[in-house]
């Protein structure tokens, strides 16, 4: 059993932490705000599980250190705090969405003190953390992808090395890209069967065998015409992520003129309240 | 057994006409170009399988008529030839892909004459119509759908009556409004990995089975990172199909804004050799 | 002074057949709904204007015959009616905006009577009809529009020959087309202003002399601020100019993507109730 | 005569610093480059324009302090290279293209110091500035404003205080929001006009006086057609000015569907080879 250390107890962290606990590995927490690891470590009623004052004292002895932040000022204030502490020979894991431009900063700042770094962003959303069941995208070396993916297996449903530093976070901008479209078409499409008078579940019957199908047609349609989206993919995460993408994009120099689109339709979403709302929401800017 | 007609043995009317005589079915066809309707009585080889010279002809005295021809203007210039002929009591399928207003309308003026019409356009590609395994989304009586479905059964392999007539054509509007944003997010997610040096093969393993997933994307992906896309659905007809949602959107008050988008991309594929390709070379506009 | 006959005494049309008779010139004019007609004669307060029961009537003996009507069924109809009555030699002159297609068959079948067709749509909107200062876009032949086009000079600040018959109609939509991007970039401008709690007047100001200045800009930007868009030119004809602009374009092998986008933010705008607002209440989408 | 400091002699800057030296001024430079600031002296041949090694130095003494540098990370390195230097009761004046962010915090900086701060982006380009008519968007204090007007007026058609810090820079993302709409809608009416077969002389004649006027139409519409971009303001200077206005209307809340669209148009450009092609070269992506 491993050393772990686990930075960021949020949605996401919390339950992806008690997994490594559950998989019987020593678990010390950090979180910015207390209250949240003081009431991990009491879930968890395991003395394998324990939690630190500073991110720095988490860190200090162990083998893998995982973090789940926010964003890139997060990680980078985190990181920069913690970073002297880590032990030679660790493998730091970040499964924050982020830049690659921070992952491969990160993978060279710490190669610097032969410390592994893996980009490591997860999809799978609050259910498939609370299921252990995640998709693991990972950027980095073979070496130390290998050496914690047993230890990542407990909250994994599939981990895939992508390629080097930064590779798990761009593979993680694509799975966005491609979101952002069919999330739109499948707006479109339940909006204008409402406005043609058509029943959306036998539409929905009908069409999702086939061509237009997609995981947000099977999953969402119900929820988009009842209207629900209290729960989910949060429309600030969303923009978050497409406006990562769209930044890698200029680097890259790729063209994205729907992703740019439906990120402006968000800002909409936002403006009428849905800040929160899971990312189907985008529905509610064609609904009369 | 029944007495069938089928009008139009183009890619997708010839193999489902087939059907019908491999499924027992008494068959006269007719086609605008005749030697096509010759070719496929030969290759039927059954006596149940025979051709007339006009349309007329070929309706007169079927139980059940079924149409797959291109776009509005053709099925008007069929039917008004056609439309004295048919008997009494006899139900018109058309699987053509065109407007709901054609379809209500020829519905209405069918129904003055005690004759059913369905609107029934189809997908599943040539593929699917080879396999005889369509998808038929229907608008008109539940009578008449309920007389034809056994018929309509042997290329069917899903049935779905939708609502009134017309409801059919909406449906087949909604199918493609969604199928273009998941083509277009698709497409830019692919090239975007590509520019950024992915190997897709590993990107797609990554998300294929998350809220990224579609049908585009699994069956799709290899042959628009290869660049083939010599078969499938074509974009002509693709911009007939969307410039028909667009028209049907004017009516009901319905904003497509991603779709709208997307056709004008396609009007690029066009320009640039495409018209014949695959709906998935979209993603030959943001290739380098 | 010359024969002419008016058809059409809408907005538009009224003052322009009004113009004519100011000229000098007999005026019969004809309108669907009699009581503009009969509103129109006694306006005039001149024996030289008149008013025929029907199109047909109206033609008959004119030199110069103009029209003014809604759409391409209306000029259709209008025409079918009409189009026997005409006098060999005579000069037509459509002041709708309609397909060039429309126009090219127009012409066609009138050369065949020795009758000259001048698509000539206009724009200047209800002030440039009522000022005289209409800017007209002429399609046909030189010698046709030679001849008539001393007679227009009554209600034109400008007459352009653009080419053969439809050149008229295509040159409007190039017009429609660039106030699409235009009216969008400006809305977005000035709600971003509002957004970024600048005083807009102050903006204005600074930088409607430079790169970003437009006609748009300088007559509009106060009213958009303000919120008032019942004058004008509106909506639904926006959408009908767009429509048939989007139509020409799948023939001609142009790409539209902002005009597309921006016919389908117009449909928002109709939704909202926007159906008779000036094109400027694109803006309205935007606003908090 | 004021003791002036000008850092940054690129294409705007050297002519801009050059008519305060004929205004009169005394004037010290400082270019990273020093090849352009030694050039730059020479070209002036006057006693009163001088260059000094390092920015500190260059500032030292100088009431006033004009940079026109490139974006947001450069103005934060020079500016932390010789802020310690800055004269107390010294107004600085940035005329870089910025984000409203940096210039809020140079300002805040700068007044703990008693030091002035106004951000001045300028519209008019090369042509602008080397005579001497740009126009200055102003953000800060009115004091500072008014006592560094005078100095600027050497160079400046108009200076148009817009509001408090910042203000000067939002002004500016709402002079390219509007560019951006206009731009595109004329490239997509100018292609459409030449798939059309018109001829743009005639379409621009018949329509540049209404309501499709703009500087864009009037001043490119010509070297659009001829397809010449070798001048003007370079792609890549638009799309950072489009991304800082992107980044600003997360910040606002602003949905900018189309200026984020035409963004994602200029990546295209970038691609074919247009980094520094005039931004009137979106029309490239239209033509065939
Ligand atoms: N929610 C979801 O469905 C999914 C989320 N993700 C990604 O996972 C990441 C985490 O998401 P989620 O768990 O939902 O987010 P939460 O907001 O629930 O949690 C964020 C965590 O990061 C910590 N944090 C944020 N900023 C800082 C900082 N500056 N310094 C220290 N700690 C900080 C928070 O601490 P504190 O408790 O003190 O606020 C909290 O522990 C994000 O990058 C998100 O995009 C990926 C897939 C799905
Ligand atoms: N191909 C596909 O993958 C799919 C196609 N569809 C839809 O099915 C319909 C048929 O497609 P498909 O079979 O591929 O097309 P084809 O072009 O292969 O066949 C069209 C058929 O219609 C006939 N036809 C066309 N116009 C006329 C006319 N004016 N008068 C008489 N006959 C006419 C043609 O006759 P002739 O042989 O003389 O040209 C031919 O038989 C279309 O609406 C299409 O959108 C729907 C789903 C998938
Ligand atoms: N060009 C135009 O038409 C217009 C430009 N603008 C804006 O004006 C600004 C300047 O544009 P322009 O003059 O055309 O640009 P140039 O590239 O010609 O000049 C840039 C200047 O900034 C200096 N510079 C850039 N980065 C740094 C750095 N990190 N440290 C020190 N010096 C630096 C350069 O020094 P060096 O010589 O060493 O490279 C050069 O003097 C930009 O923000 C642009 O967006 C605004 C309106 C019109």
């Amino acid at each position: 059993m491993a050393r772990c250390c686990f930075l960021g107890l949020g949605v996401m962290g919390a339950p992806m932490a008690g997994y490594l606990v559950k998989a019987g590995h020593d678990v010390t927490v950090w979180n910015r705000t207390t209250a949240k690891a003081t009431a991990w470590v009491e879930a968890q009623g395991a003395s394998s599980a324990s939690m630190a004052e500073t991110a720095a004292d988490a860190v200090s002895g162990a083998e893998f250190v995982f973090s789940c932040l926010g964003d890139d000022p997060d990680v980078e204030a985190v990181y920069s705090d913690m970073m002297a502490s880590l032990t030679p020979g660790a493998v730091v894991v970040d499964h924050t969405t982020a830049s690659a431009d921070l992952a491969r900063r990160l993978y060279a700042a710490l190669a610097d003190k032969s410390i592994a770094f893996v980009d490591a962003p997860i999809s799978g959303g609050q259910a498939g953390a609370e299921a252990g069941q995640l998709t693991i995208m990972c950027g980095g070396d073979e070496a130390a992808f290998e050496s914690v993916a047993p230890v990542m297996d407990c909250y994994a449903k599939q981990m895939t090395l992508i390629g080097g530093p930064g590779a798990g976070q761009t593979a993680k901008m694509v799975n966005q890209i491609c979101i952002a479209g069919v999330v739109q078409g499948l707006s479109e499409g339940l909006a204008f069967a409402e406005n043609a008078g058509l029943d959306p579940a036998k539409v929905i019957e009908a069409i999702s065998k086939g061509a237009a199908q997609s995981w947000q047609m099977e999953n969402r349609w119900k929820t988009m015409v009842d209207g629900k989206f209290d729960y989910g993919f949060a429309v600030d995460w969303m923009r978050k992520d497409l406006r990562i993408a769209l930044e890698e994009a200029r680097q890259n120099g790729s063209s994205l003129p729907v992703t740019a689109l439906v990120d402006q339709f968000y800002a909409d979403v936002q403006v009428n309240g849905g800040k929160r709302w899971d990312t189907s929401s985008l529905i509610t800017r064609l609904k009369r």
